[in-house]
């Protein structure tokens, strides 16, 4: 068993991927979101992680893009993690001799306060990963350190001089993770996309829908749905209003009611929800 | 009369500025969307320009948030720029000769497909304008390129190696243009933030206010508000639902009606739809 994540080893992803399925899962690195949800609709790995919505900087996109551009590929599961950027540099190095920091423009960008603080200048990278593969190569004596996480230090053998330097503590990522078939086990969460009209009551007619099957909305986005400006697709996730166990049953006739109100509905999939 | 708006002379966001304000119009560049809303707010700047929506990676939370915080700033614009990527080289330089681009990874990843089919190698930067400033202070001979905007290029001295280089067409930022007081012209298009409980039928009747008004909505977005976990904010942008003037008194009545059914509300201003 296989599980593919977007990235280069040491990327959030596979932080992500680590925390759900354990540090000995065997993985591999795949270089976009879209070649995640490709591997998993082809059966070449058994399962997917892919970043779904950042607390700071909105939902991906890109991924839900990719989710309803494929046919089977389901939700099974939901990862919640905690970013915490490092600043990390090859070993022995000191704080006060370090004067560049290497990272993802986002991340320079969590972290620009402590940088600022201590007089270090921000140099961009392909993302944070590779930024301490970078540092690493660069060797001691640089002055050049990496803001990524504490995983990616420990494998490229780099040190840890400072912890928790983002100014936000709570930025945190939340992952899909992704299977070739609908999970049959416990779920008290489900992910759905639905097209209405662009016209007034169409989306109140589909939220009623929701609230009269018995269901409480956990997140609700709208985005024009392609080319067509006038219809809009809703990305949503729903819990049952009790929070009690959410049935393949109780899923299907919401899907159904949704159908008739809807321009049309995709079940992205049902699923525990992340602690 | 001077103009805020993020970034570096060249950005994308000095290029809506210009479209809303004209090529004339004196401007500022400040370091971050927090520092713009600032700016405003304190009255150091007539006006401020900052990004609120991408068509590929969704809203910038970001500015909601500074917004947010902030008092005495009131959205009385809105500019959609189709964001369009071109390889921007040395004079004379020919395209074979580009072995490796120089932008964000954000606009690297949105041009992958034209790199790798040319085999130029990415390298990630701050921010495309900045790539085009590095690209021109290499100079000729040096074999990079940047990706960044047409106006960023002429800016530096750099030629256009190609246009149009990322792979999808439909790539479109949103900017607010923010102003110290209230837009007080002629308005079909109003923006609000709104917090309800986290239980059903919250959201609901907060729909219902909207569409009993005689608005129709066009955009709305949940998230978490801050450190309550049970409280959710949302979104949105409203127009009638004929399309016809947004007056101040109907607009105040739905701030009233939403009052009620809320648990906040928060207008952040009315303006005229972009073409």
């Amino acid at each position: 068993m296989t599980i593919a994540f977007q990235g280069t080893a040491g990327a959030f992803g596979e932080a992500a991927l680590v925390q759900h399925f354990g540090e000995d899962a065997p993985r591999t690195a795949l270089p976009s979101f879209g070649a995640v949800v490709a591997a998993v609709a082809a059966g070449d790995v058994e399962a997917g992680v892919v970043p779904i919505q950042n607390s700071l900087h909105g939902s991906v996109l890109e991924t839900y893009d990719a989710l309803l551009a494929s046919d089977g590929v389901h939700v099974v599961g939901e990862v919640r993690l905690a970013v915490r950027h490092c600043l990390l540099a090859a070993p022995g190095t000191r704080l006060e001799e370090i004067t560049h920091a290497r990272s993802h423009p986002q991340a320079l960008a969590q972290c620009a306060e402590f940088l600022a603080q201590h007089g270090i200048l921000p140099v961009a990278a392909t993302n944070t990963a590779v930024a301490a593969r970078d540092v690493a190569a660069l060797g001691a004596g640089s002055a050049h350190a990496a803001i990524a996480s504490e995983r990616a230090g420990a494998l490229h053998g780099l040190e840890v001089l400072a912890t928790d330097i983002q100014t936000r503590s709570d930025n945190t990522t939340r992952f899909f993770v992704l299977g070739g078939h609908p999970a049959d086990g416990p779920a008290n969460k489900a992910s759905l996309v639905f097209t209405t009209r662009n016209e007034p009551g169409a989306l109140l007619a589909c939220l009623e829908a929701i609230a009269e099957a018995g269901f409480n909305l956990m997140k609700l986005e709208s985005r024009p749905a392609g080319d067509a400006m006038w219809e809009y697709a809703f990305a949503t996730d729903v819990e049952m209003a009790d929070r009690s166990e959410l049935s393949v049953v109780t899923l299907d006739a919401l899907v159904a009611s949704l159908g008739e109100r809807a321009t049309s509905v995709r079940l992205l999939g049902r699923y525990p929800a992340a602690a």
